[in-house]
C-alpha cells in the first residue's frame, strides 16, 4: 500500500521529553522533568460532587452533541473572572490550552509563515505550530521578556511581516520568568506600533507566590491579543479543558477550525468545571496550590543553596508557576548531564529542547510541583553528585 | 492590528448544518435536522455509578496528564472488540472520531492533494480536511456505495494520486445507504490494487436494525486502511470520545499530531467509558438503542407512506443507523422546500450540503432519532404539506 505521508510530517518530530519521560518511568527515579501538577492539588471529592449534580439534573444535555463555542454559563463564568472587560461571545471553550494553540495556528499561519516567539519558549507550542510549517523565529530575551529592539528587528516588512509573537508572560514554561510591567507596557506598545499580534498562553498566571503578576498583555490591548487561559493548573489537567479569548476579525474563523477539529469539547467535563466552581471555590482552593508549590520551591531552592556549592551553577528564583530554570558552568551539557543524573535516579529536561533557534546548551528545566520537598531535597543532592561527576569527566 | 488569516482560511465556511440547527431551536419545530442521538439512550445512571468509582479509585490518575495514545485498558478494550487481529498498540485514542479526521487530514494531505470521497458525504469529513486545502473530488456513486470503474478513473497517477478514498460504508451519513458485501470486497481488492489507502469511518456500524451490516473493509486489509470508531452512538456523544487503528507506517505520525493537537483525550472520560463497559455493558445495551431506532425508523416510513402518497417523493429503507435520505420530484429543490417546512414546524437538511462537487438539489436528509415516533409522524405530515405548497408555488 503507498501510504504517501504529506510533507508537514518531515516538521512533526517525536517530542524530546516524551522520550524523556519514558525515562523517567522507570522505578525509584525522582522525575524533575515533567510538567505535572501535583495530584495532592486535584479537588477529587468536589469533582465527585459535581459529577453526581451533573448527571442528575443536567444528564442529557451533559452528555448530547453540543455547541462548537461552549457551554454558555462556563463562557460567561470564564469572562466574568478575566481582569479586563470580556464580552462571552469571544470565549471559545477548547480541549485544554494545547488546543487554542493548534486552533491559532491553523487560522493565522500560511506555510513559510514568520512566527515569533521567545527564547526560549513553550516545545509544546512549537509542536502545535509545526503541522502549519511555518518559519519560527526566535527573539533575543532577557529574565523580563522578550527584548523590545531585538522584537522590532526581527518582525519583517510587508508579506513577510511576522503573522504573531506568542509569549507567556507569566512563570514561563521553560525558565519560572515573569515578565516585569515595564516590559509589558512596552511590548504592548511596540506591538501595536508594528501592527503585530500578539498570542498570550497564561497557564500559570493564577499560581502566584509572592504577589499576583502585573495585569495581562491582552488586558492592555484586546483588540491585537489572542488570550490563551487552561484551568489545568488550578482544578486539573486530565480534564483536558482550557480556552482562549480572541477578537471579533478572527473569532469566526478560529470557531470554525475548532468545530472541524473536535466538533466541540465535552460538554459533561464543561457542565463539571463549572458546577465545581460555583460558590467561590477557586478562591479558596487555589490559595493551597499557592501555598502548597511556594514551599517546594523554597525546598528546591534550599537544596540548590545547600547541594550546589561551589559547582559553578546559576539559577532563578521563579516568584510563581512550576519551573525552575538552571544553568551548568561554561562547557557543560545539559544532555550530558542527563544520563549521569538518570543512573543517580534524578530526571530533569535539558534546555535545548525549549529553543527555536541556537540553544544554550548549558541551561536545563526543573519542575518543582510533582515531587514532594523531601523528595526535591534527595533529587537536587543527586542532581549535584552527577554535575561533579560531570565535571570530573575527561573531555572526549 | 494587522490581522492577517492564512489562506486556508477561505476554504474553511460556516457549516450549512449549523446555520440551519440554529434555525432549528426556535420553540416548537421538530427538527429531523440533526444527527443527535436519542437521549433516551444515555446511560445515565450507569455513568454516575463510573464516575463515582473512577474518582473513588482512581482519582489522580484520572485527572492527571496522560500519555497521548490513550488509556492503556481502553485502547486493549477497543482492539478486542472489533472483528480482525488488532495489536492495541495501533489503537489512539481521540476527542471523538471527528478529531481523527482531522489529524488523517494533517498527516496525509499537503495543499492540493486529491482526496476521494462518497457522492454525497459525510460534511464534516469536508470540514475537517478544508484547512489542508485539499482538492477533494466526489466519486460517483449508487445505493451500494461508491462505483468502481469511476473510482479507478479518478484516482490520478504519479504525483497526483489520491492520497485516500474516504467511506462511510454503515448506514452512511447522509444517506443511510449501506455498502453491499460485493461492493466491499470490490472496492477492497481495486483499492488494493491502485495501491490507495482507504479512510474507513465507522460510527454507525453497532446500530443495526434486522441482521449486522458486512465486515469492515479495514479488516479485509488492515495495512491499507486507517479505521475510525467511536463511542458517541452507542454510549454519549458529549464525553467526545473516538479511536483510529492504523498501520504501522502512518501511527506514529498521527501519534505526533494528537499530542500536538490537544495532548490527550481526557483520561478522566477515558476511564469512565472503560468502566462502564466492563462486564459486557454494551453487549446489554446497544440492542435497546437498535430496538428504540428501529421503531422510529419504521414510523418514518410509514409516516412517509400515508402522506407522501402522489407527491412523486421517493426515499429509501436504511437498515440501520441515524438517517433516511428522500428525493423531491423534478424541478424541487430541497433548499426552496426549507422555509416553507420551517414555517409548518419541521426542520431537515437540504442535501447539498453533503456535496463535494455538483450536488442533488433534490435530496434532503431526515433524521429518525432525535424525535419521538410521534413526533416524527407529526413532522412527516408537515414537510408533505410543505411539499404541496412548493408545488403549487408558481415558478419563479
Amino acid at each position: 500500500m503507498s501510504w504517501k505521508l504529506a510533507s508537514r510530517t518531515e516538521k512533526m518530530n517525536p517530542s524530546v521529553i516524551r522520550e524523556i519521560l519514558k525515562l523517567t518511568e522507570k522505578p525509584g527515579i525522582i522525575s524533575l522533568a515533567g510538567g505535572l501538577p501535583s495530584p495532592r492539588t486535584f479537588p477529587v471529592d468536589d469533582f465527585a460532587r459535581a459529577c453526581a449534580r451533573v448527571l442528575q439534573h443536567d444528564g442529557a444535555a451533559a452528555l448530547q452533541y453540543a455547541a462548537s463555542e461552549g457551554y454558555g454559563p462556563l463562557r460567561e463564568a470564564v469572562a466574568a473572572q478575566l481582569p479586563w472587560d470580556v464580552d462571552p461571545a469571544q470565549v471559545l471553550i477548547t480541549t485544554g490550552s494545547q488546543q487554542g494553540l493548534d486552533l491559532v495556528g491553523k487560522v493565522l499561519l500560511d506555510a513559510g509563515s514568520r512566527v515569533l516567539v521567545e527564547t526560549p519558549t513553550y516545545l509544546g507550542a512549537l509542536q502545535a505550530f509545526a503541522p502549519m510549517e511555518p518559519m519560527v523565529q526566535s527573539v533575543p530575551s532577557d529574565d523580563e521578556g522578550v527584548d523590545i529592539a531585538a522584537l522590532a528587528a526581527s518582525v519583517g516588512n510587508g508579506a513577510d511581516q511576522a503573522r504573531f509573537l506568542y509569549v507567556l508572560p507569566n512563570f514561563q514554561n521553560p525558565t519560572g520568568r515573569t515578565m516585569s510591567e515595564a516590559r509589558r507596557a512596552a511590548l504592548v506598545s511596540k506591538a501595536a506600533e508594528l501592527g503585530l499580534p500578539l498570542l498570550e498562553d497564561n497557564p500559570y498566571g493564577d499560581l502566584w507566590f509572592e504577589s499576583p503578576p502585573p495585569a495581562p498583555l491582552t488586558a492592555r490591548n484586546p483588540a491585537g491579543c489572542i488570550y490563551l487561559g487552561s484551568f489545568s493548573k488550578v482544578l486539573a489537567p486530565g480534564l483536558r479543558l482550557g480556552y482562549l479569548v480572541a477578537p471579533p476579525e478572527v473569532f469566526p474563523k478560529l470557531l470554525q477550525a475548532k468545530q472541524a477539529a473536535d466538533l466541540h469539547t465535552p460538554g459533561f467535563n464543561q457542565r463539571m468545571v463549572f458546577e465545581v466552581m460555583q460558590g467561590g471555590f477557586l478562591d479558596r482552593h487555589v490559595p493551597t496550590i499557592r501555598t502548597l508549590y511556594r514551599q517546594q520551591r523554597d525546598a528546591m531552592l534550599g537544596a540548590l543553596e545547600r547541594a550546589m556549592g561551589g559547582l559553578g551553577v546559576q539559577w532563578n528564583r521563579p516568584a510563581g508557576g512550576m519551573f525552575l530554570w538552571l544553568r551548568l558552568p561554561e562547557g557543560m551539557s545539559a544532555v550530558d548531564l542527563l544520563p549521569l543524573a538518570v543512573e543517580r535516579g534524578v530526571a530533569f529536561v535539558p534546555g535545548a529542547a525549549f529553543y527555536a533557534g541556537d540553544a544554550d546548551p548549558r541551561t536545563l528545566r526543573l519542575s518543582f510541583v510533582t515531587a514532594s520537598s523531601a523528595q526535591i531535597d534527595t533529587a537536587i543532592g543527586s542532581l549535584a553528585d552527577a554535575v561533579r561527576a560531570l565535571r570530573m569527566r575527561p573531555t572526549l
